[in-house]
């Protein structure tokens, strides 16, 4: 399989309008025929043609284009067939694809594979401390996670046919770069140039993007098949972030900055922040501020040298043995986070809000009272309100988001795959 | 011509992607073609089969259904052509058709209707309490304005081929209802039904849609030629709300509440607000704040019997003429203009942010103001920063963005003008 993973690469999951826009027709009706399988399962090319509109004789001829390309292929006999030579019925062949996500974090680089229908083929966390590399060192660890993940769903007859990297801060997703992202200290790193050129041509199309966006892509895919089509996640761990999903789609903004909101000011703290500033979210809703207040200097459970979900783990134990401290700061941090989503709520309307990052770990306590403030303010009790709830998905949403935006690409535009995805099995 | 008027309408301007993956792809490619002459000028069907790549048989019979429809028309013959029969360009037709947007405010009801180039051919406004009158009076006037609107339009030969109306407060747009409009009074009004059954059948397509987010659509256009997709229009007068424009189009939210920002708390004000809660941002920003400070109790300018304009021209003159008391409320306004603008340029990240209603009036106090808060918190100068301008709308712009979405439905799907515009043209 030849993939074009040449130059800048635009976020084509992003937007099928513009897709539609601007170019081919081909494209977007093998797009609409592909989606309309994964949705909405196996059918004859009759009922294809009367579920899209489009002629017989066109969607025969997309249908073979789509199974030249290994992302159909022909399954049991349609047995709604009375008369006539017996057809049989055309179904998404999801196996033999995957999408790659990459994340490069603070503490940990990982990979994680999905199939065409979300099954996960491959996973690697390496724990790893980027802050202490070099960009070009990191890069070089990113590296080869992604040829061990490129490599052992090769050897499993699965093609990967797009790869996303997730990173913290700022990201210029059509040039591939990392601009800013002070958690794990780069600055201007052109990320995707920098991994194509180490991979060569084994790698597939390859997009960047922020992490807690990717993570609302992977969340709002658990909500998906339900409707949902407004989501807001937070996350946060060093930093603060939340990732916007509106009608569908990841809310970018106009420079990628959108969902940056861990240095915006909620409420009416007066907390100095790392950024030089006062008031920022972050140092009442994040990490930090948690373990500060409930802990003293010296505790073991602001050792950064402990992993992270052992510390977590030993404060929600005291939390529930009644540790007075404890409890408080969890309550300080909820009024906060309550304040923070409130904000958001408003100006967004989301159906689900999901807590992601360390906020998910303490669900229990967060959830709950997130709910209650969110209630408390409704105006209009007719209409649906924001449902709260935690992630599920650990550490590993934004690395699956990823995997999926690099699918939805090949959603959107079926001839980014230009040659079959296994010969041999048509 | 007749128009499809019954039952609930779905906001189909909001998403072609909706559309295409629902409905007949056929329909998608005479919104594709249409959207292309409009947005790029006359060209020849080969060429509009080149740019769309459709087939060329498909193209022409396309053609020939947008002709039949009163959308597109032949125009001077294609000079690029070297040899054969001479052709002519297809161009749209935009002079026969127009959007008719109305809109029920707390101190007027007014009608703008825009062609399908966008010029005004159409336009009244009717001073009317709308807070003293039941909404089926108030229903009855927007009728007379409705009507005056369709009869004058008609006897120009324009046919016009939808209608949306605005309101403030909270619109369910799927059923048509007003849900909750404190600013008028209403509560639970099913607008669409109640002026539908008064128009009967001589009135096309109509759509109910939040105020706020019809101006942010008629801002959008303005600003549409030059690749903007990423706005938000904030608009005061009794109340204060937010538009979202987000990959070029409405951001809605779960309920339709998206936007609903007046009794969000952006900073550490106190103030009761009539909501029952304190420190919204309408306390801060909203007129009568801002009236409240700037002058006492029997100044002419508080006066809600003298028209707005007057008023706010009265106190712009004081604050020019050195009013000390005039400038430091303005100034204030400003700086907690400033603090909740940057609170929501974090969130959305947009391109540009519009001073609309009475904050346009103040522009020269307030986007240089504001310019200069949402300046000083860029964090990644490397990027593009968000740009503060003021409306030129005037009190014209929800009206306007109606028009426009019930254009844009048109754009979409050119099957929802379901005869000849003007067979006797064709």
């Amino acid at each position: 399989m030849q993939m074009m993973a040449d130059g800048p690469v635009e976020p084509v999951g992003f937007d099928a309008t513009a897709v539609a826009d601007r170019g081919s027709s081909r494209r977007t009706n093998l797009g609409l025929i592909l989606r309309l399988l994964r949705d909405h399962g196996a059918r004859s090319r009759s009922q294809i043609a009367s579920d899209t509109g489009l002629p017989k004789a066109t969607v025969t001829s997309l249908i073979t284009e789509l199974v030249e390309r290994g992302l159909v292929r022909e399954g049991k006999v349609d047995r709604g067939k009375a008369i006539g030579r017996p057809s049989h019925e055309i179904e998404m062949d999801g196996r033999n694809i995957c999408g790659v996500g990459l994340e490069v974090n603070a503490d940990y680089i990982s990979a994680v594979a999905l199939d065409g229908h979300g099954t996960v083929v491959f996973e690697t966390r390496a724990g790893v401390d980027v802050r202490g590399l070099s960009a070009e060192v990191a890069v070089g660890v990113l590296e080869r996670v992604a040829r061990q993940g490129l490599e052992a769903v090769r050897a499993n007859g699965v093609e990967p046919i797009g790869m996303c990297v997730a990173t913290p801060g700022v990201v210029d997703a059509v040039q591939g770069n990392v601009v800013f992202a002070p958690n794990i200290g780069w600055r201007d790193v052109p990320l995707a140039a920098m991994l194509r050129q180490r991979l060569t041509t084994s790698a597939p199309r390859l997009q960047v993007e922020n992490d807690a966006r990717l993570a609302a892509v992977a969340e709002h895919a658990e909500f998906a098949q339900r409707g949902v089509s407004e989501l807001l996640l937070i996350t946060g761990e060093v930093g603060v972030a939340g990732g916007i999903i509106s009608n569908g789609r990841p809310l970018r903004g106009y420079a990628g900055l959108a969902g940056e909101i861990g240095h915006t000011r909620f409420g009416s703290s007066d907390q100095p922040c790392v950024c030089g500033r006062t008031g920022c979210w972050e140092t009442v809703v994040g990490l930090s501020a948690l373990l500060n207040r409930a802990t003293s200097p010296g505790d073991p459970v602001r050792d950064p040298a402990t992993d992270l979900e052992e510390r977590l783990s030993e404060l929600l134990q005291r939390a529930a043995d009644g540790d007075q401290r404890a409890r408080t700061a969890l309550d300080e941090v909820a009024v906060n986070l309550g304040d923070g989503l409130a904000v958001l709520a408003d100006i967004l309307n989301p159906e689900i809000i999901v807590l992601g990052g360390y906020f998910a770990f303490f669900g229990d306590f967060f959830v709950p009272s997130v709910q209650q403030r969110l209630d408390s303010r409704v105006m209009t009790p007719a209409l649906p309100g924001t449902t709260v709830t935690r992630s599920r998905l650990g550490f590993t949403a934004a690395c699956r988001g990823g995997a999926q935006l690099a699918l939805e690409a090949v959603l959107q535009d079926p001839s980014l795959v230009t040659a079959p995805a296994m010969a041999g099995n048509l």
